[in-house]
């Protein structure tokens, strides 16, 4: 192929929470080249909104679009002078996104903050994915959709989450009437910062049908959106329907102006939007059905191929070519991991551990983890739920919450922050068993993303899985993954699965389980399953009381 | 009363844990008019002998007799030099102690770790009353007694405790018999102390009636004995049983040697020892049925007369005249308390938190108090149950553990202790309601110990039981105890009630229930009661089994 040389490059931007990533990478073996980043300016706003510093209530979190626009700006022409190579050769730029993070737009794609009027009201911004204030709106959607035997419930592990699209539209509805009339389009982020580089909106296949319930070709009906408020009954067709792209497609060519912002060529290929954990599966050369991705950072987001559909109970979603065309792509995910040990790091973790790590010249992490390493497996007494952030797949519960059984007045600060590790893994085993009984079997488990820098950790969830962890090859997995869709959308590769396989990186059983720590963890497993059944499956609501309990407390 | 004049004094002596403290009191009104401290030096051995290095197993706790003798030498001195009297205007000396705390010795009172043969055994020293490694023997004594239907197990609840006489003796009979065959007595330090005082043994009715199971004037069979261990059966006769004094009588006068160590006159009355919380309820005025005093400090000890016997369950014990003559002295307990928040604060405590209340000029404890006390009764949406040191009493079981649900990320560190300091009134909460419904009515909630201090703390105390609570008006109140023993011994007044109304201090309804916050926490207490139930009486036994494994773990 023409394009495929050693002198052609492509360019992956990897949106985050907090800031957005550009790498450059060589399209011929996926070298990565040199890389910016750029920090969001209004970061994430969940206590105030800043054009008024008024407060915002509880479970909001929104971010600025504008800041999206400035990384393409900073993080772009940054990466390109650290690659220190001719910004000519680069043939296409692709992005991910987190995800479901909606906002409002006008029909040429202005977002409705950016209108002066409008620069006040907390509902025109964007809703980032911890956005967790519809929860009302998502109770209501999965309660008539049930009701209702909505046939693309099940493809949804029978939940729609309060993150997605659907539940997020019907709060801006019901809250603010006026921006919901105003608006001409709903539009995931991924695909916004697309048309910001194109010109032209293209809706991703991966988002439309994991956050916006896109199954077959169709919406929900309009009989049923009525049934959740009369007035939403237009919402598919009128704010969320459009043109799909497929992913490793080209939705367009970049605009004069966007390469102005960016430095690149005016007319090169930009990428299909994308979900950062999804893009992640070619980096990893795991796209084969089977092969189990784990983007594992603050949350934890499980993509996997399959060759049918199949409804596995709890899941986030599956989608045809939702990962890549072809087949049907497996979503699953919990919502608390890194979250939580950076939680417990802040909150709960003595001076003399600061002191300690940092005379020993690393991350106080890493200090925890190295003291609580030594002992054997159950020494500490403990087991923990993950659910501080609620729980994403297999139970699907945002009200569910943290907990810690065994403490006693020997149990050390080390000793609590292990049993959070081994929570995280407990938590995932719960994943691959639900995927597995459902008859959609986890045959290889790769893990990407931060996390992996954690070897004790990964020794825990291969000895909790009983299974080899393979490793991606890249600490920019996301980033990497965009620039092989790049690389596809430019026509260097026929498809994704080439590409990755070319582009893409990935340590095979890097651990291996101790068949001795197996065993020991089979009976803090059992511990967990027992506590996840009892307070996840109305053995004891106590969860959602004290959530209740909570908000009446609070005055919310 | 002749010698009830402005001008004649008492020293009480409070045995605590790592220290002993003596007060100068005026018989006349109590007044405190000096006190001394004395750390034992060798505190409390729980990880090495220090006679040797050697290290003691898990669970293990020992002191050393001659630390306590040494405390009559330097503490009490002290407290006569501090209050600026004429010594021989003391009349009498009294003594309260942990327990149950007890050593073995030969018949004349030598502990035999004097012996040097012996000094390097661990089973010669004290067994100081946190000692938790004969629970195996305490298990056995409860599944025997429960089989054979003895008639004094209902009177301690249900339950003997492994902290107690028969246990640790049983122990130490079956892992080192040379020393016990060796022992002419098993001694309460109690009793200890006074007999070095004095010359001579005698057996105070409270902590032989609470900790030595001796009912109705007998104690547990032979034939029971027999079938703990045939070699054990001659415990009771042999090694236990002896002359019984009952408080508030004098077991003797001060000898010439006592005399010498602290400075007191020769031939002053020396009270019958007494236990800490026990000897407290004189000092608060609260010896009449229905008074309940809870002594709280690291632990909660909880005390209360009533005119009959009747079988509360999980009690700690009923004892006729084990808190005053006359009557049945009620007692039970929460093993952990001001320990759990130290253990919170030692382990889980950011610097920050230290900062701001240096910064402040408060303890670290108060900042945390001050910080979480804002908030509305369930605004942190957390429940905790308070058994980090396992349970004392209704349920009487060692091997429960700590436990804290609700913990989302936006969780603060304040929020966590106040939960803790929430779980211990709850705690306490079930043992009010056990008692009422058992027939023995609590009428009158009285505070005492160090944690008086913590006015949040009382208040969420009475919030919690919806009673006011009155608090003692002594910081020494088991000294001040003690010294109104002393008295009594003395001649000074006929009887320790009387004694208590002239010298004893309370503080009435020092703080009342707010009937908003009492309805917010009664939703609360439910949480807790449900998984109190489930956690503590087998719905769940993940405590009991994390404690096997934890176990197995570390090879003990």
């Amino acid at each position: 192929m023409s394009t495929n040389t050693e002198d052609a490059y492509v360019v992956g931007v990897d949106y985050g929470t907090l800031s957005g990533r550009a790498v450059v990478v060589r399209v011929s073996d996926g070298a990565e080249l040199g890389s910016g980043v750029h920090e969001y300016p209004h970061a994430v706003m969940d206590t105030t909104l800043a054009s008024t510093g008024a407060k915002l209530p509880p479970d909001w979190a929104l971010q600025v679009p504008a800041d999206y626009v400035e990384v393409l700006k900073v993080a772009v022409p940054a990466a390109i002078a650290e690659a220190g190579i001719d910004p000519a050769k680069v043939i296409g730029i692709g992005t991910d996104f987190t995800a479901s993070t909606p906002l409002p737009v006008l029909a040429d794609g202005t977002p409705l903050n950016e209108l002066p009027e409008y620069a006040d009201r907390p509902h025109a911004y964007v809703k980032l994915w911890k956005h967790h204030a519809a929860g009302e709106q998502a109770d209501r959607i999965n309660r008539v959709a049930a009701e209702r035997g909505e046939s693309w419930l099940p493809r949804y592990g029978g939940f729609i989450s309060s993150e997605w699209e659907f539940a997020k539209a019907l709060q801006l509805l019901e809250e603010d009437r006026e921006l919901y009339d105003r608006m001409d389009h709903w539009v995931e982020a991924a695909d916004w910062i697309v048309w910001q580089l194109t010109g032209e909106y293209v809706r991703n296949a991966c988002t439309a049908g994991y956050k916006g319930i896109l199954q077959d070709g169709e919406l929900p009906s309009r009989d049923f959106l009525a049934a959740l408020n009369p007035e939403f009954a237009g919402f598919g067709d009128e704010k969320l329907a459009y043109r799909i792209g497929q992913l490793g497609e080209a939705a367009g060519r970049l605009t004069a102006e966007a390469a102005a912002w960016t430095g690149l060529p005016e007319g090169i290929a930009v990428a299909v939007g994308n979900v950062d954990a999804h893009v992640t599966a070619p980096a990893a050369k795991a796209v084969e059905p089977g092969q189990m991705v784990a983007i594992m950072g603050t949350s934890t987001c499980h993509v996997m191929n399959h060759t049918e559909v199949v409804e596995v109970p709890g899941m986030c979603g599956v989608v045809d070519g939702g990962i890549s065309a072809g087949l049907y792509g497996y979503e699953a995910g919990q919502s608390g991991v890194g979250d939580i040990f950076a939680w417990f790091v802040k909150n709960q973790v003595p001076a003399r551990y600061f002191d300690d790590a940092r005379a020993a010249g690393k991350s106080v992490h890493q200090h925890l983890t190295d003291l609580a390493a030594a002992d054997p497996v159950g020494a500490h007494g403990l087991i923990a739920l993950d659910w501080h952030s609620g729980n994403r797949s297999v139970l699907v519960d945002h009200q569910l919450s943290g907990l810690v059984v065994g403490a006693t007045l020997t149990t050390r600060t080390e000793e609590l922050y292990r049993a959070l590790l081994e929570a995280t893994a407990f938590g995932t085993r719960k994943i691959v068993e639900t995927f597995n009984a459902s008859g959609v079997p986890v045959k290889e488990f790769i893990a990407a993303g931060g996390l992996v820098k954690n070897p004790f950790l990964m020794q825990v969830y291969s000895d909790v899985l009983r299974m080899p962890i393979s490793v991606i090859g890249s600490d920019q997995g996301p980033a990497l993954g965009s620039a092989i869709h790049a690389a596809v959308a430019a026509g260097a590769y026929p498809d994704v699965k080439t590409a990755g396989d070319a582009m893409g990186r990935v340590e095979k059983a890097k651990y291996v389980p101790d068949a001795e720590r197996a065993d020991d963890y089979d009976a803090l497993y059992a511990e967990y399953t027992a506590l996840h059944d009892y307070f996840g499956r109305g053995g004891n609501e106590v969860m959602h009381r004290l959530k209740a309990l909570k908000r009446k407390a609070v005055g919310a």
